[in-house]
């Protein structure tokens, strides 16, 4: 049967422990009140649902969180059939149903509770904290328009809701990676050269499908998979014409989601012995090790992302590579790429990401990549949990290739 | 192997059918530009991507369609690496690549084809033309300020790309119809008074597994399983302690996802004979097929949505029956609810879908149910492709409950 969903009483755990959180969240920025607006989330997720709400809906819904003094509120506001649904999970203080439209309930519960301020779930920066469409930002201001000038972006309550992961959720996490390294050796007894990309990805998906995981990211790029030294590593599909060879590596980048949380993984095998690697791959596979062990070791609660990026982004630039194009890691959960606070560079397409600080329980990757000169590129990607002083290793991080005819 | 996925060659055919069709459809609504603006669509999917980009990707991107005269002219601007992939789809007139903001490159191309509008994915009344989110659109508003006033709603031009189904798509809903009442067939043979309503489900289940399907709405919610006359139907959980009973019914709500596209469908089964069905129960479900009849025998392209719901709810309500708080169809697709126009009544609700006109190749359910006094609701479900001069059902509707123990 299938282990890719979060079976419920695990949906049911975790939904109470973010539930537990939230006050308290919502006190630290400040804001009274926490308003979830949502439609039709089979086909436009808010994905920020996941975590408070635990099931998606079909009619436009409002999920209301007011705190007043000590007490917090919970108010779900719903079409009748998804009425049922909402009472059955016992975490709403009062389920609304209605027939025609929202419009009415809505704002009479709001004009009840009279919030200072109305956080919704949009940001320009962290599409983890983004779920409310435009079109829905358009319905709310009809309905609400007395209230919008209390209208305030959700997401640093959905990015400590999100980022910062309960002891459940990282032991689902872990598991993820342990079975992604699992499916990874026994991959690895299958290898030969002169296979293609797309024979190769086929036999891991084979895997996926017979132990009823799902992928972590889209089905056709999940493994990406690339052979020889000519194939730039990133988001492109594998090739029925590009072959595994004698002398050359072969890179995967693979995710599971298993229970409902993902890994994400990069390793490396090489087509000969040890003995027979090239020096400049050598040297290139120890950059990158280096790199992952120096950002490890600084990340810790209270540091801001763009520093972890730029002690491995220097480090491989003084190994005289060029920089990678691309962030040195990012956060892990529901999804392989979970937003929030992002070890990355500080450059206009990462936002404000790399600007947050790291926070204990939050998972990230660790990821650089380099290019050399004749034997193509190279690249590991590592995950660790934050802890309370520093990080560790989800699972243990891979310290050379793995060699085929060793 | 997974069943559940479009593969590659036929997404490439119908992203080339969609392409094809958008010139025409452009000019149609008088719209010149069309431009998607997506980041992390695993994590917030714009669903119109899958019909004219065809994959996700994970950098800001904007995917931009410009007609002027006879010519169309497409454009995708995505982070470095999202373009290989996209440069191989050979969809693209031009792939720009971009490092460290989209910024730059947007503005250039805009100010270059300088439009005269350009529509967005954002809508108040149809969720699945709102996959832009409220974030994205404010970003996007910062990047192209001086063409705001050229904004408007791609509604028009998504609706018609996603509700007009090419043969291709036809031929996999069908398909995906088939095999979910052959599924339901399967599993009749087994059914059996004393089985809780989860345990039917994961019989369900196992066979969705078993032959590589996917869900065409939540997992936990599908198939519904309603047993017994007390059970309210509707987007409730199969519950553990609820059982069937002889002489009652069993209901499903039920609908698979094969090579990308859905079904749903609603059966009812009887625990007894034909001879045992209580009068009140016939009479339900001669009401229910009667009002499917009628409706079905309506549907034709140029008829606004909401008259055919208005001639099934007016049919049960001279039945004596209260009217069902629910539309009476909606389009299916790549999701169990594809958006647009639907057969619904004109309720805040459902905003403007009902008032759309039905069209040739579009797919609807058609779905009454009615509650009887003393033996609960009685609902079937069935699929209908429009056709030039009316439609036709996607596998032959049912005419009555399956009894077991007949």
């Amino acid at each position: 049967m299938s282990n890719s969903y979060l079976p419920i009483p695990l949906k049911e755990k975790i939904l109470r422990e973010k539930h537990d959180q939230l006050p308290q969240i919502m006190r630290k920025f400040n804001i009274d009140c926490w308003l979830i607006f949502a439609r039709e989330t089979s086909t436009t997720p808010d994905s920020a649902m996941n975590f408070v709400v635990g099931s998606d809906v079909v009619a436009q819904s409002a999920f209301i969180f007011f705190i007043k003094k000590d007490e917090i509120r919970k108010i779900a506001i719903v079409g009748n059939f998804d009425a049922e649904t909402e009472r059955n999970k016992g975490i709403w203080d009062e389920v609304i149903a209605y027939d025609l439209g929202i419009e009415a309930a809505l704002l009479a519960t709001i004009q009840a509770l009279n919030p200072e301020k109305i956080a919704l779930n949009y940001s320009l920066d962290d599409y983890s904290s983004d779920g409310l469409t435009h079109g829905m930002f358009l319905v709310l201001e009809n309905i609400l328009s007395e209230f919008q000038d209390r209208f305030v972006s959700a997401q640093p309550i959905v990015n400590v809701i999100r980022s910062n992961k309960s002891e459940t959720e990282i032991g689902l996490i872990k598991e993820a990676c342990q079975l992604t390294e699992e499916i990874n050796e026994k991959i690895s007894t299958t290898l030969d050269i002169g296979q293609s990309e797309t024979d190769i990805q086929a036999r891991f998906h084979e895997e996926i499908h017979n132990r009823g995981f799902g992928f972590s990211w889209q089905r056709e790029q999940n493994p990406a998979i690339d052979a020889g030294k000519d194939k730039d590593f990133g988001h492109v599909l594998p090739q029925e014409d590009n072959f595994t060879v004698e002398g050359q590596t072969l890179h995967n980048d693979f995710g599971i989601k298993y229970h409902g949380y993902c890994s994400d993984l990069q390793r490396m095998w090489f087509f000969g012995k040890k003995t027979d690697l090239p020096e400049e791959l050598k040297h290139a596979m120890d950059t990158v090790l280096e790199a992952i062990r120096r950002a490890a070791k600084r990340i810790r609660p209270g540091i801001q992302g763009y520093k972890i990026d730029k002690i491995a982004r220097e480090y491989i630039i003084s190994c005289g590579y060029e920089e990678y194009k691309h962030g040195l890691g990012h956060q892990v959960g529901i999804m392989a790429h979970d937003g929030g606070c992002m070890l990355g560079p500080l450059w206009p397409r990462y936002g404000n990401g790399p600007k947050q600080v790291i926070e204990e329980g939050q998972v990230f990757t660790i990821e650089p990549n380099v290019k050399t000169k004749n034997h193509g590129m190279v690249s590991m990607e590592e995950m660790v949990v934050v802890t309370s002083t520093g990080c560790e290793f989800l699972v243990k991080p891979r310290k050379d290739f793995i060699y085929i005819h060793e």
